[in-house]
């Protein structure tokens, strides 16, 4: 049994530890998704916009916004703890590459893709 | 000492009664306040959006469209009891005019009238 606190935390008890350099190149993963994400957001905010014609499309609006700041807070976690989890659910959703996570160790790619494998099971 | 019920409520004790016929004027004031409140919000929303380019941008949007929902809400009440306080503020904010009121009795627009008076005096 692993003593509690030595390796990750639930629920990945077997989150491998970063060290130092893999968190800088994690670190520009994670930013270059982020800023992908909210020009998404931006880009989508201004076509809603421009075709609100009633009442009922400004609250429609406003639902969008907080819904994407809500998942946004909650998913871009830099926790070290939290990094394989974010990062496999980044890769589940197309917004990192397989490829931007090339320069990581293998062990990490490893346990990035069975993280996205297992969250693109549960959405399937 | 008035029973409770016959006449208006708390805060407007002395709310006057309103007939059906004024109360279908009134209708038609209130109407047209909200829709050029609500034709006001959705220009904004459009002028903001479009302003849109840091995420922050983003989030002033959305706590905008979040005020003016909760605001235009609870400002736009039609039950009876609150016509006159309703009426008054729409007065206040200029957003009905006095030549709108004209058609009501003189009672109604003189109990509208101290109501905008008063809060805004409130306001300043």
């Amino acid at each position: 049994m692993t003593p509690l606190g030595t390796q990750g935390t639930y629920p990945y008890p077997n989150e491998p530890t970063w060290s130092r350099s893999e968190k800088v190149l994690a670190r520009t993963v994670f930013d270059a998704a982020l800023k992908r994400e909210l020009q998404e957001v931006m880009q989508k905010t201004k076509q809603m916009a421009n075709q609100i014609n009633q009442p009922s499309d400004l609250w429609d609006l406003e639902r969008y916004l907080t819904e994407r700041r809500k998942d946004i807070d909650s998913k871009y976690d830099f926790r070290s703890s939290r990094l394989t989890k974010v990062l496999g659910k980044l890769l589940c959703e197309r917004r990192v590459s397989e490829d931007e996570l090339r320069a990581l160790r293998k062990d990490k790619v490893e346990a990035i893709r069975s993280c996205a494998k297992c969250l693109s099971e549960d959405a399937a």
